[in-house]
């Protein structure tokens, strides 16, 4: 007994992502879905005739607009308490990063909050985010802990991931992040230390995270530090994320490769060599263009990835410190800032982000079998996904082939 | 005999932007709106005693939320047919400018299908554009003509403009722009004169524009062909306003200030001597951000103009070559893109704006007595405006008063 979900039909074009570099572009085609699943692409005659619309739950005329994947937004830091909106204002009128430090500034402020917030304001402030991304396309998005630096509040932190994801039409995939940074006048090494032998195994124990992350950076995590931490989240069965050459060329880019990770995040000074290490290791290189915009700094360079064979991913980075959650833009960056051809970055946005949190049942794509989580754009191409920068063109999300979101909708 | 329009109490802070740099923030505080126009700012308490929420005809619980003025949009070109995606995309994969005029692109493509639409096709353009704009929060916006390049459709191009002021919420402020490129194959000098004597005259018979403007450029109007059409226009009653130094420092800006110009505009390669004469002459410096970003140009620099004298305004210059409506958008990229501490960024959004319209009606402010055209935005500070980027931060935008636009109302 199978159920007709939804047949989208009279699409200008829909995109299916069928390769990592293959956007495999439909014109004039319609979608099928068959119990949350794509049954068919193509002609819109042929997928009507075999699917009938009048059967199907749900019937959209797409009349002449785009459909593209979900956008999957693969890194974010999008549970938080607070903002910090005066650093952004005092940054811009002249305050060093130094001086907000001194006023007590910067991300152990956020972690400041996040203790101090109850699990209810934590829960509430997530699906306020996660209504916003869905509302810009995201229908999966990954969320890390990282603001909690003890073990309660990183559990905490994780459970409260754990119950929006139950609670939220977006999917959530939680990463356990406790080697975000290093509490305030803590010894660096004795923080490893506890992020090794008690958050990670309690971490385990809840067992809800699925990544373990660590921001390898200088003055943060050295390489041998951020390897003592994601060998013994693996260990405990944690895939590895690495935050990598973000301010400085240390080594995470590497790492990531030496121990198979899911993922290397930021990578502005990645090399040509580091790339090819991704390459060889299937690891998905994550480039977040709105954290260099947030900051006034350069962009990675995607070609550096894409020459030598590990084709980035783009994603928001979506946090106190580049407030944005939504994937359009990302991909606006990546193309007018980065300089990705507009498909390039709509597949960065979406099977590539899924790349990069290992799943591998066709999320981020609409070929035959994967999840019809889908959008309808109010635009005749997903190249007005960057073109009309600034503006969500995302009209109607489709989740698991069921209308979750409208725009304009109440 | 008077009517309370509406009041918005409990507002978490109410930008008035009193000053050309003073925006004026009271928080905690209210607005009422009488007759269309702005009554009253102050602390709640004292407000909503003197203007009960209970007599108006809207009243809004702004709960901690801030309000701001409506955007004035001084500068766009968002009438026109098609759109230019494709050109955006082959760009972006390596296509040159010089290759997509050799095929028919560019700006003399938009001429040829804003030529071949019908009035009906470029109103419901037009109006389709103004839907976008309200809807993040642009109640005021100056669309120009300027992809006719020839006397009739320049004047359809103005009548399209007026009947969309008529038929929409949004104020439209409508300028001439003839003298917007060169049409195909002809004499320059040739060409001027067919705007000053053949368009001009007839556009002045029309009644419509309010302003005259012509792109001052390299390959495009020297200094004395622009002359020649603005003093022109003046003579038919319309102000002047000038696109100047955007690819080279030409003189535009300087012909703007001798000729007392309301703008000008673009301003990318202008000195310090530039801006004193536009300071000197009382002409608003226009910057639009969105255009270098679209291009992968530098910004203009904002401090230039300011400490000059001549706090510039900023705009989307909307256009199918830079499509953004977003006003908020351009504010972000003042910031984040330019440098501009956010509070100055909304100035440039709003008051600076409506003088770049010679609007001296408090159009842009929300100073007793100006027209109650203001935002709620989602946030508790217009500081969100650029820090939530890539996101409409606008809940609700009232015109004159009156609820027009709500975020997630059909
Ligand atoms: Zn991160
Ligand atoms: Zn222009």
């Amino acid at each position: 007994m199978t159920d007709l979900t939804a047949v989208v039909h009279d699409a200008g074009e829909v995109v299916t992502a069928s390769g990592p570099t293959d956007p495999d572009i439909h014109e004039d085609a319609a979608v099928a879905v068959v119990d949350g699943r794509v049954a068919a692409v193509g002609p819109t005659d042929a997928v009507t005739r075999e699917y009938p619309p009048a059967n199907a739950a749900t019937a959209i005329d797409a009349d002449g607009r785009a459909v593209v994947p979900g956008f999957v937004d693969s890194h974010t830091h999008a549970l938080f308490a607070g903002d910090r909106a005066d650093e952004f204002a005092a940054k811009l009128r002249g305050k060093t990063y130094q001086e907000i430090l001194a006023e007590g500034g910067g991300i152990l402020r956020t972690v400041r909050a996040v203790r101090d917030a109850s699990d209810e304001t934590l829960l509430d402030n997530l699906l306020g985010e996660l209504d916003v991304m869905l509302a810009h396309g995201t229908t999966t998005v990954e969320v890390k802990s990282g603001y909690g630096l003890d073990r309660e509040t990183e559990l905490r932190m994780l459970d409260v991931i754990a119950r929006a994801d139950d609670a939220h039409l977006v999917d959530v995939v939680p990463t356990f992040m406790g080697a975000h940074a290093v509490p305030d006048g803590r010894d660096v090494d004795d923080y490893v230390t506890a992020v090794v032998e008690e958050q990670l195994p309690a971490v385990a124990d809840q067992g809800i995270a699925e990544f373990c992350d660590v921001f390898c950076e200088e003055d943060v995590f050295t390489v041998e530090q951020s390897r003592r931490v994601l060998e013994a989240g693996r260990d405990h069965g944690l895939t590895p994320k690495v935050h990598a050459e973000e301010f400085t060329r240390l080594g995470g880019a590497q790492l990531a490769a030496d121990l198979g990770a899911a993922s290397a995040d930021h990578l502005l000074h990645a090399t040509d060599a580091d790339a090819a290490a991704l390459a060889d290791a299937a690891v998905t290189p994550v480039l977040l263009p709105g954290t260099a915009f947030s900051l006034g700094a350069d962009y990675a360079d995607p070609d550096v990835f894409a020459d030598a064979g590990a084709p980035p991913a783009i994603a928001t980075d979506c946090n106190p410190n580049c407030y944005s959650q939504s994937m359009g833009f990302a991909v606006a960056l990546g193309c007018s800032g980065m300089g990705m051809a507009p498909a390039e970055a709509m597949l960065a946005a979406t099977r590539r982000g899924a790349a990069a949190l290992n799943r591998d049942d066709g999320t981020g794509t609409l070929t035959e079998g994967a999840p019809a989580d889908l959008l309808v754009l109010d635009a005749p191409s997903h190249v007005h996904v960057p073109y009309n920068v600034g503006v969500n063109v995302v009209d109607a999300v489709l989740k698991r082939g069921s209308l979750v979101h409208r725009e304009g909708a109440a």
